[in-house]
C-alpha cells in the first residue's frame, strides 16, 4: 500500500487556532521523511476551488512553529457546500497530481472532508485544530491549551487590580456552545463565579451567589462568562443587571474576543501538533483515509470522521464540583 | 532641616497602576536608609481617616517589586472631600506621630494632598502613579509603560488571527480623556486606524479611510479605539455601524478593560518607581513639601502640586503623523 | 469513616514547582468545604519538626493561585531522615491535634511520607508537585507543563536572533536523570538537536548530525541539552568542543537554570493542582491514606506511595521519532 | 532638494535587536508616503557587496512589527572593511539606482557608514538599533527597553523559587563593556547585588556585602552580573568562589545569553522604531546625510555619525545610589 501516495496537499480551515502552523510544519516534514511531495493549499476549501496552491519543502516551514494563526490562512467556503464547488476542487487536485489531503480544522472542516471523500473516494486525514476542544475521539484539540493560558493570563491582570473593595469584574471568554474554556480558565484564574451555557444559571441564583460570596468576606469578585451563556442577553446587559440589583458594587467588564485565538502556541499545543502532523502522514502512507488523528491518553489514535463529528459535548461535572469548592 | 522628619506615612490612592508596589518598596527602603520610621496607610485617604495603619520595614516589602496592583490597596474617599474627614485624617496622623506623607496616585490624589497641606501645613510629596500619563511635570507616570505593553501584547494576538480576508477588529483601550494609550499602543500594534477623543473622527471619515485601506490591498484591519472617543456611542454601537455601512466585512470587537491596569510592571516602570520613591524621601529629608517628584529627560525633578495638576493634556501631533505614515 | 478527620495539615516539600500554591489553596478550601480545620506547615518536614505551623482558612489562600513558588516554602530536611526527627515531627502533629497530612512534592517527599506512615500509622495523602514529571501513577505532575512553556518561550527568543548564517546555540534545560523536559521543549521550540541522558549521543554522532543539518540548507541551529546529558562534560565544555570540531560556526550558550522552576503556573497546572488538592481531601475524608492522588487519562486516581516512587522513567520512543522527523 | 532622492536602500547590520523589523517597516512605509522606491538589502554590508537586494513595498512589511530579529537578516562583513569590498558595494548600489541608504545598527554599523560616505559621497542616515544603549546622541536605542524587560521577566521567575533559606542565584546578563543592562534589570528585578564592569567590585567586597545582606534578615539573594564584569573570571568560576567562601549557601547560576536579543519588541521600542524610521526618510528627503536619527527628551533629533560613535559610555551614578538603597 505504502507506495500509492506520492503527493499530499495540506490545508487549514475554519476558525484558526494556535498550533496550526506547527501542524503544517510537521505534515510537510513528515512528507520529506517519507519522500512524498507536499503542496500547501491556501485558504482552505476555498483555495482548493481557486487553485491557490504552493509547493512546500522542509525549509518552507522553518521558523513558524512558534507563530500563532496559520500561514496557509483559513477561510470558510460557501462554494464548497455545492456539488459544483467540490467538483472544481477535485479537478484542481487531480490536475496538480495531489493524491491525498491532510485537513486541519474543526467539525465543519471534517464534515466537508467526509462529503468530499464520499463523493470522490479521495484519501483524506484530518487533524483537530480548534480552540473549542469539541471534537470526539481526541482528548485535546490543537489550540485549546493555548487559549486557556491566554484567558487565564488576561484574568490574572484583572485580579491584580481587583483588590479594592466592592469591585465586580465580568470577563467574557469564548465558547458559544460549550463551557469548557470558561470552566477551565475560570478555575485557573480563581474566578468566584463561572457562567456556562450548559447551566445558564439565571439572574436570581447568580445574585444570590454573589451575596453569599460577599458575606464570606470577599471584597471583590471575578465572574467568567462563556460567550454562549444566557444568564443575561449579553455581557453589557449582564453588567447593567448586576449594577441595578446588587447594592454597593462597582461593575466592570472585559470582552477577550479574538485575543484567545492568537498568540504563540503553548509547548503542549506545539508537541501535540507535531505528533498529529506526523501521525496524519503515517496514516496516509499506511493506506488509511476518512479518519481523524487524535490523541487519547497520550497515544496517537485514529477515529472515523463520522465519529469525530458525531459527538455531543458534555461538561465535566466533577470539574464543576471542583470549581464550586475552590471558589469557596 | 534634615532631622525634622522622623516618621513618614506612605499610601496609594486613586486607580491603581502597575509599579505602585515598586514605589512603596522604594519609599520604605529609602526610609530605612535615612533611618526614618515608615508606616503604610491602607486604602488611601479613606484608610487615613479610618486609622488603617501598619508599620513597615525593609523586609515587609520584599518580593513585591514584580507584583501588579498595590498591596496597600487603593480606594476613593468621599469623606476626605469634607473638612471633617480631613480633620479626622490629620488627627490620626498626629496620634501616630507621622511627620510627613508620600502619596502615590494621579491628579485626584494630588488635589487632595494640596488641600490637606494648605489646611494643616503638613509635609507631603507626591509620586505620579497612573496608567494615563496625564500629569504635568513628569515625562512618564508609573504604570503607563506597562499599560502600553499590555495593550500591544493583546492586540498582537488578534493580529495573529486577523489574516483572513475581510476581517475588521475593534479593540477598546483605556483613555477617557486622552488618546495617548490608544495612539501609542495603536502604533505599536500596527493598527490601521486609531480613534482618539482629541479627534473624534466621525463616522464618515472613518468609513472612507477603511475603504481606502481595503483598496490599498489590506485584507483585514485592526482599529484601536480609546474609551473616550466619540466616533460612535460605544464600541458595540460602533461595530454595528461599521457592519451596516461597510460592505463585505466581518466585524469583531474586544474590550480590554481593567486588564490594562494589572500585570507585572515593565522594567521601565519598576526603575522609574524606584527612582521616584527614593527621590520622594530625599525631598522630604531635604525639607521640601507640597511637590510632586517626576522624571524629566531622565533626571529626577520636582514640581509643585499646583503645576502638576494644572495641565491640559496635549496629544503629540508629530506622533499622529507617524501613525498615519506607518499605517499606509 | 467520614468523621474521623477533623484537622488536616498541608505542606510542600522538595524542589518547588509552579502550581504548588494552587494546590495548597485547593486543599485549604476543600477542608473548608468538608468543615475540616486546616493548618499550613512551613518548610516541609523541617517545619514539622520545628513546629512552624499556621492555621489557614479560605481567605488565607486568596490571590495565590497565579503565583509561582510556594508560600509555605519548601526545604529539604536531614533531620527528618532520623528516627528522632520524625518522632519530634509526630509529637508536634499530635500536640496540634492534626489528624492527617497532605504533602505536596516529589519522590523524596513521598518516600518520607511512606516511612512516617509506616512508623506512626499516620494518615497521609500525597500530591505530585515537581517539574520533572517523574512520578508513577499520574500522567502529569504539577509544574511540568509550566516548565515546558517557560523553556519554549526562552528558546523562542533565541530563535528570533538565530537567523544569521552559521550560528549555533546551546540551551541547557533541567533534567538530571530524565530527558522529558528536553525532548518536549526541544520539539516545541523546533530545536535541530536534542541531547538527553537516556541517549548520551556522543560527540561524533552529534557533529555528524550537525554537518548533515548544514548540508540540508539550515543556516543556524539550536541544540537543547538536558542537564543530565553527558555528551559533553558540561555545557561550557560542549560549546568549546563544537567550536573546535565544527568549522565555521559561531557557538553561543544559555543556561536556563531555575528560571524553569518559577513563573505563573499555566492554566493546565492550576486546574490540575485544584483537582488534586480537592481529591486529596476527598480521599482523607473517605478514610484513605498512604496514597498519592494523580490524574490518569483526565480522571483523578489514587496509587499507593510504594508504586508512585517505584517507577523507572522511560522516555517515549515515539516522541523521539517525532523529534527526528520534525527537525528534518 | 526634495526631489533628489528617488530610491532608498534599507538594511540592518551588527548584532540584531528587537524592534529592527518595526524600523524597517517604518522606513519602507515612509518611502511609500514620500513616493520613493525602497529596496531591502539582506545581511547588511555583506549583502550590499553580494547584491542581495529585494524591492519592498508597504505590503511587504505587514505583520512584522511584532517580530523579534530582523527579516533582512544581519551579518558582520569583513569584506566591507576593505576598499575593494566597499567599491563592489558602491557599484551594486549604483547599478540598482539606489540614491541613499538607511542603515540600522550600532557603532560598528555607523563607523562603516561614515567611511562609505567619506569615500563615495553617498547619502546615508543611521538608526540606532542595539540592545546595549551605548550610542551617543540618542536617549534610547531600539531594542534596549525590550532587552531589559526580557531580563527582568527571567529573573522574576528565579525570584519565585528563591524563597527558600540560604539560596544564592547568579544571573549573567549582556553587557561586555557597559553595565546599563545589569544595573537597570538588577534594580527592576530587585537584585540584592549588581556586578558591573564599571565597578568590578572584587571578591572581598562582594562576599562582605553578601554577609551583611544575610545579617539584615535576607534568606536568599539574587546577584545580577554583567557579562563584562570581572569580579570573577566568569560566572561558573564566580559561583565556585562563592560556594567556597560563603558558608551555608547553595549557589545556582543562569546565563541568559541570546534570550535577551530576541522576543517581541516592547511598545516603547516599536514606537521608537516607527518614529526613527519615519525620521530617517524625512531627513534624506530634506537633503541630510552622514547623520544618525535619535530621540532626545522625547523629540526626534539628528546627530553626526562622528558624534554618535565618539561617546564614552558613562554609568548613571544616581542610579547606582538608587540600586544600593532599594536593595537594603
Amino acid at each position: 500500500m505504502e507506495n500509492n501516495i506520492k503527493h499530499i496537499g495540506v490545508m487549514t480551515s475554519g476558525g484558526d487556532a494556535p498550533g496550526m502552523n506547527a501542524a503544517i510544519r510537521a505534515v510537510v516534514r513528515a512528507c520529506t521523511f517519507h519522500k512524498i511531495k507536499c503542496t500547501g493549499i491556501y485558504r482552505g476549501y476555498q483555495g482548493m476551488i481557486e487553485n491557490d496552491f504552493e509547493e512546500l519543502n522542509a525549509r518552507s516551514v522553518r521558523n513558524i512553529i512558534n507563530k500563532g494563526g496559520t500561514f496557509l490562512k483559513s477561510a470558510r467556503s460557501k462554494e464548497f457546500r455545492t456539488a459544483d464547488g467540490r467538483k472544481k476542487a477535485y479537478d484542481n487536485l487531480k490536475e496538480a497530481n495531489i493524491d491525498a489531503l491532510v485537513v486541519i480544522g474543526g467539525d465543519g472542516t471534517f464534515t466537508g472532508a467526509k462529503v468530499f471523500n464520499d463523493e470522490f473516494d479521495f484519501p483524506i486525514v484530518g487533524l483537530p485544530g480548534t480552540i473549542d476542544n469539541d471534537i470526539n475521539g481526541t482528548d485535546y484539540t490543537i489550540g485549546y491549551d493555548t487559549a486557556l493560558n491566554t484567558a487565564v493570563e488576561a484574568i490574572d491582570k484583572i485580579r491584580d487590580t481587583a483588590n479594592s473593595h466592592n469591585r465586580l469584574f465580568l470577563v467574557e471568554v469564548m465558547g458559544r456552545h460549550a463551557g469548557d474554556i470558561a470552566l477551565n480558565s475560570g478555575i485557573g484564574a480563581g474566578a468566584e463565579e463561572i457562567l456556562i451555557p450548559e447551566e445558564n444559571l439565571g439572574y436570581d441564583r447568580m445574585i444570590e451567589s454573589l451575596k453569599r460570596s460577599k458575606k464570606s468576606g470577599k471584597t471583590s469578585s471575578i465572574i467568567v462568562v462563556a460567550e454562549g451563556d444566557r444568564t443575561g442577553e449579553n455581557i453589557v446587559e449582564l453588567a447593567e443587571y448586576i449594577k441595578a440589583n446588587l447594592e454597593g458594587y462597582e461593575v466592570r467588564f472585559t470582552v477577550l474576543g479574538h485575543i484567545q485565538r492568537g498568540g504563540a502556541p503553548s509547548c503542549y499545543d506545539r508537541v501535540l501538533a507535531s505528533r498529529l502532523g506526523v501521525g496524519a502522514v503515517d496514516a496516509l502512507v499506511a493506506g488509511q483515509r476518512d479518519i481523524m488523528v487524535g490523541v487519547v491518553h497520550k497515544k496517537v489514535t485514529y477515529v472515523s470522521f463520522k465519529k469525530a463529528i458525531a459527538g455531543e459535548n458534555e461538561i465535566d461535572t466533577d470539574l464543576i464540583r471542583v470549581a464550586d469548592i475552590v471558589s469557596i
